[in-house]
């Protein structure tokens, strides 16, 4: 199989990256890009951190960014371009392949779209194939639905979003600016809540909404369900990734990262900068104080202090989980050592 | 952010709920709920649970509903509704707000949707924009798709159901009625059935069907395999949270409740009545007896007893499971001692 | 609630199954499939096993698949086949049912499909309803693409795909042939990955693909991040359960089993025949060997050699962690055994 159609010449990187000082020539179209150990001809590496210096005399790479102090030499056919920053000359080129791989589209409503009478798109705004937008909803400048997406009645889509194939945004949620929604998100489905009348469960009516902050990123398939009745609510700046759980009555903070898998359950609380690791659950009404941190898996059972690291199901404090799996490693040996001192008692009162 | 578009005169909450006797006046108009605690002006309240009453005093919402005993005044502005029931008024409040957020569609196919032939759809039904429905699939009376939901061949929605936008209902599945499927809900993937033949996985045909009761609800993403032949069945009145997997050939009873994140293995079979928590996980080819209940995370490896309580990993009885995990956080306690009686045998030994 | 509409005469199952001998007759006719205990009038069962050899006296079925030195007796108005592999010849009936379920649909692109100019779909290919396939991606022979799927730029669809309801590929993505996509899988959603500048997170572009090899099989609404940059690379062969999510830049090798809700974080590494239980988290930048294989829920925290089974939270070798559970439910007793060395010692110095 084919690599990625990434293709520059030197040249073009020359003109992304300006660099400070080249040493070496090569004649290589650039396809790709790789770590120094991995990436090969016809790739471009950097240097992103002084301690992998020594790779650099190795790596077989066309074209490779070096900081502006960097000495060394050139393979035959390989060309150095010394920069101030390799990592951030490297992010120019990753945004120049982001504009080829995802292009700014041309604003409009694709012929197939459905916006019912009374949705508002701004003219800036790209509405994509197939996309459904219900009455009252709105849609702002250079926000694009990219296909397939369900906007409800009465959402209200901020400015320059970005919402994937097959999102849905249910009625009366609402996006502010820079949001992003990969493919299949679910914004706005109603909350778990029942009432247990006569060996039934009574659905509690969830009409409540999701409030999502700006610059908040979303991973694929994730589900955020709407309070039961107030807002569920995403706080500025918060990235959530892929098939994360996020429960009725849930408040979480700006600027927190919650990875793949989470679940977050109904009225909890994350406060700002919370980090929760892969698969890690929440209990519902608890609150986890800024910056609070889990270890991936962990069962979150009761509140957690600001600034506080914990791991384990339940999860405690992290050095304590740390050293209790220490101890329970050596189990075995602990069962030893009491027998013995069993027989030793024994044999002493005898 | 506007909070949702709710907008009640005090003249029409009266109307709704009909309050046996009312004390005080308000002119606001009332554009939200909340608790006794955060509801505010323009906002309606309630005592739902009298163990709250002291909470009434300083309610600002801008009228509460208060039970037919209730005796404190008012503030100034603020409108007492004095009810039998307060938590059943405000649901009746709900469920005038629920029908403003999804108001009962007018029925017919529409123009955008791909009906094949042979596929009948119930003219009390409603097709909404882009659906597909595929040849020999029923739809009917008074059932809702939304958009863009797929009916595969042959598959059966009952009447009165409700299908999320995004919904795949795969070929020769059967919904009763009043079921309830959130967005991007996955009715009949295939089960996860390989043999090991010559160092490859041969796939083992999945033919058999997924058949969910009435007034089932299932939250958004999650997934409910077709079993290997024969059904997959979710019993009457079963409530599943978002992102569950249920696996082929599972047996779920009535009234069961299974929260987000969960996922069945194949052939087990849960009676009527269980309570799954969050992310619990249970093997396959277990039995969960009636009303058995694990907490969250739980991961259950064996069948467990008719109404017994289990958590942990692996799942035990909730109390063992409990008194073993104080024990666990003693272990560096118990190391120490051990280390002191062997200090002290070998003095009295010496 | 109907069964599934299979329908075989007898006759209709003979000619699949072409028998090396018969006894007994029956004119029922065949709508279902069943296991020797629970199988009844009108259905087929079959004797996968010798150990259940005793079941088949009391099987009611109206066909059974026997081996061909089966001796026993049918029941009245029950047929027995005698075939050289029961189990074969019952997948010979199951595939004959995909193929009513399934069947081959005609090739050609739905009217109601939208495929932008540039994008190449080969003429035997089945583009269904809905469909949206941007310019430059391309689609192979024979495959289908079933409805309200999207591929995104520059994608690339092999021979005999089955891309189901729902399902996302985006830019730039790679499938091998004979792929299978239940419905929802997203594939190239952007791997989470975020730079911590001045108190906010800041994206790293994701401009790498997701390469798929052939036969793999990929579950209903699982997710697949693109790579950083290169390539996130599921192997030939390998299957996939429901709702797993599988980071950016993970390599999975040939043949790999990974059960549902499972998820492997960034840029590990699973070689061929890794085998994981549901639910199982792995944790980044590791390698799990050749053959490796995990119990449900386990999380794994550390690199894991080939050939090696692990288990618990965190993983383990697999009979450690059992030795450890044994013990770890024994744990009320050593502190009572504890508990009494110390009376012990306290009365002997006393």
């Amino acid at each position: 199989m084919r690599p990625m159609q990434i293709s520059f010449t030197p040249a073009e990187i020359i003109k992304l990256v300006e660099p400070g000082r080249t040493c070496g020539a090569t004649g290589d179209q650039i396809s790709g890009i790789g770590a120094l150990t991995v990436a090969g001809r016809g790739e471009i590496s950097f240097l992103g951190n002084p301690k992998y210096r020594a790779e650099v005399a190795n790596c077989r790479a066309s074209i490779i960014l070096l900081p502006l102090d960097y000495e060394g030499d050139p393979a035959p056919g390989q060309l150095h371009l010394m920069v101030e920053h390799p990592s951030a000359a490297l992010a120019r080129i990753c945004a120049r392949i982001e504009q080829q791989l995802w292009p700014k589209p041309a604003p409009g409503i694709h012929p197939s779209a459905v916006v019912e009478s009374g949705a508002k798109v701004d003219a800036t705004a790209t509405i994509g194939p197939l996309c459904v937008i219900e009455q009252g909803a709105s849609v702002g400048p250079g926000s694009h639905l990219q296909a397939q997406v369900f906007i409800g009645r009465n959402a209200r889509i901020g400015a320059n979003c970005w919402l994937m194939p097959g999102v849905t945004v249910t009625a009366e949620c609402v996006l502010a600016d820079r949001v992003r929604l990969h493919a299949g998100v679910v914004v706005g489905s109603d909350g778990f809540g029942y009432e247990f009348v006569a060996g039934r469960h009574e659905k509690v009516p969830q009409v409540g909404m999701v409030e999502i902050g700006s610059d908040v990123e979303i991973g694929a398939n994730s589900t955020l369900d709407r309070a039961r009745f107030s807002r569920t609510v995403i706080g500025e700046g918060t990235k959530i990734d892929n098939l994360v759980q996020v429960a009725h009555n849930v408040t979480i903070g700006r600027h927190c990262i919650l990875c793949a898998q989470v679940g977050i359950s109904g009225s909890t609380t994350l406060e700002d900068y919370v980090v929760l690791g892969g698969q890690a659950g929440v209990a519902g009404h608890l609150t986890l104080g800024k910056g609070a941190k889990s270890g991936g898996a962990a069962a979150i059972t009761s509140s957690v202090p600001a600034g506080t690291f914990v791991n384990g199901v339940p999860a405690r404090s992290y050095m304590l989980e740390r050293r209790l799996q220490v101890l329970f490693q050596r189990l075995p040996d602990l069962f030893k050592r009491v027998a013995e001192l069993e027989t030793q008692i024994k044999l002493s009162s005898a």
